[in-house]
């Protein structure tokens, strides 16, 4: 049916095969309008309906409360590194940051041209391979919030619970790999942000669901775009928005909606993670890198018992239409990516070549 | 052959066809990958192929010199307001704006953020229906750089020329509406910028063509992510781009070649608001808002004798399939878009609706 193979890819990832079908029928004739996708203004009525139906399944899928926005914006979560704190971190403040691998790590960079930055835990001390206990992290006395990871694409680890500031700090998340991979319990954050290019859509468009008081606390002397509350009192419409990824997400999150909701897409996911780590753990060639409490349901990391194991593995599976399987420059190996959309027969079929590249080599 | 109308949307706007056809197929399996173009790796040779080849051709045709660098950024124009007087002007120098309408506007509020303005002109006393003259132009002694806007989507006004900055200061344009839709002297400028949504692609990419003289001036203690320099040395890849968007602005840009390049797509550009303006010009019901000297070959605003007429035309047309001609709230009337993309055949069809009209009413 379909040219198509198994992307394994970290991100931008693969999306649901509808949502793509659905999306290519847009981009000519949207809506029975005679514009496409691309070509319709954002003022127009089909646009409007696109946003705010957006918005709508995000909050019912999440239980997003009322004192929640729901923002869509650009630039990524690289650009909520700087917004967050440039919105809520005073230079006399101190904001904690739990430090679980490169993307925390570029985060705590941003912040601290802000304000005081004290990083509560980390994990580099090996390799970023497992995610710090509640008795490891040490806040600091008044942070005025505290910042984690929830997934680390790099390292291949994820919170299993969320971290619990003291103080009731404000939690901020950076959610951008396992965003409505699992249930989330909204009110436990201040904001929780995730550009859409793992879980979501496609790249350029960044989901942020704040709480309004956060919005209004927000410094009133930055630039017009980086004040959480302009984008909020014009409805992510002050100025041009992402059309076609905002439309994107909107059909992903019916997607997630129609295959049950988040609980349904949690047992999905965790039915195929264990698919993988199962094969790994039972392997004499390969083995997962990460301690077994931190592993992430998205991000499989995996090595060989050499470095050329792994380029031919890599190679030979990519003929075989197994793609995007090499691990992050900075850890190696290989790493598969098992998004929301990423279906199970890909991963049976990954156990399956796993299996017949051990037998052969 | 096709159920599309005629799209006269200030923007998001009209697009080549078959640049719409080839993001439709790329979607699904990009360059024969197995992968779609939202789906794949900003690191994959396939991807890092479209902005090379984006960049180039955005070279090629409007003769870029080498010192100059062609960044692909998100946020819009918007961003660009705060982010050019951010990296490049000091709390005690002062920067020259040309107001020439809602847009100019907004670049000066952000401005002000940073640093002194001297608005050096402004055609606000008539309702920015016109382009000052170089002798109704009067800069500051030593401007860091002088600033406009070159094409106003709402008002309907386009500079002939370029402004000529006193003492040499970098001459920044916002070209958001009629970039690449004539010749441009690239030399005589230090940043064009413009978001895609009128004459390059879709909403949430923006061009940026910088002198790399202004990159190196920029300040040093900005957000990773705001500072230019950050996306020179990476390629425009520093975060995941807006992959799709950067497509469709390749081949838009190839498609401009093809077409015969800048003077080619000018004198078609030309054409086809003469065909409009004649029109307008010969009618008793109708009139052109804008001074003939100024007028906009992108925007053609234009009013009837009294605004139930302009309903009802606003109406009837859209019934008979030409979309999107209502003016901006902020003027009224009518506005017709004709950036590149649109056909000379609407443009006819538009003048034979206008006389049918007139001749009914």
């Amino acid at each position: 049916m379909s040219e198509r193979i198994y992307n394994f890819s970290a991100g931008p990832a693969i999306l649901p095969e509808p949502v793509v079908e659905a999306t290519q029928k847009a981009l000519w004739n949207f809506d029975g309008s005679g514009v496409g996708l691309m070509e319709c203004s954002h003022r127009s009525a089909a646009f409007s309906a696109v946003i705010e139906q957006a918005e709508e399944n995000c909050r019912k899928l999440a239980s997003i409360p009322d004192d929640y926005s729901v923002l869509f914006l650009q630039g990524g979560a690289s650009s909520q590194f700087y917004m967050a704190p440039m919105n809520l971190l005073k230079t006399d403040q101190t904001a904690d940051y739990l430090n679980t691998g490169s993307w925390s790590k570029k985060a705590i960079k941003e912040a601290k041209l802000f304000g005081n930055v004290h990083v509560a835990a980390s994990s580099e001390d090996e390799n970023f391979s497992y995610i710090p206990s509640s008795a490891q992290i040490r806040y600091s006395q008044t942070p005025r919030y505290v910042h984690f990871t929830s997934n680390n694409t790099i390292a291949g680890t994820e919170w299993k619970t969320e971290p619990t500031p003291a103080n009731h700090a404000p939690l901020i998340c950076d959610a951008s790999s396992d965003i409505f991979s699992r249930p989330i319990d909204v009110r436990k954050y201040g904001i929780i942000y995730a550009g859409a290019q793992k879980n979501l859509g496609p790249a350029g468009v960044t989901l942020v669901i704040i709480r309004n008081d956060l919005i209004e606390q927000g410094a009133d002397n930055l630039p017009t775009m980086l004040q959480y509350r302009t984008h909020k009192k014009a409805g992510s419409c002050f100025n041009t928005p992402p059309a076609v990824g905002i439309y994107v997400v909107g059909e992903v999150l019916k997607w997630i909606r129609d295959f049950g909701g988040l609980a349904a897409i949690a047992e999905y996911n965790q039915e195929k993670a264990k698919l993988v780590y199962d094969a790994l753990d039972q392997s004499k060639m390969f083995r997962p890198t990460v301690r077994p409490d931190s592993r992430s349901l998205m991000n499989v990391c995996f090595r060989a018992t050499n470095e050329a194991l792994e380029t031919q593995f890599i190679k030979e599976a990519k003929a075989q239409g197994l793609d995007g399987l090499k691990g992050h420059r900075s850890v190696g190996g290989m790493r598969a990516s098992i998004y929301n959309a990423f279906p199970q027969a890909g991963c049976a079929r990954l156990v399956e070549f796993i299996k017949e590249f051990e037998a052969k080599n």
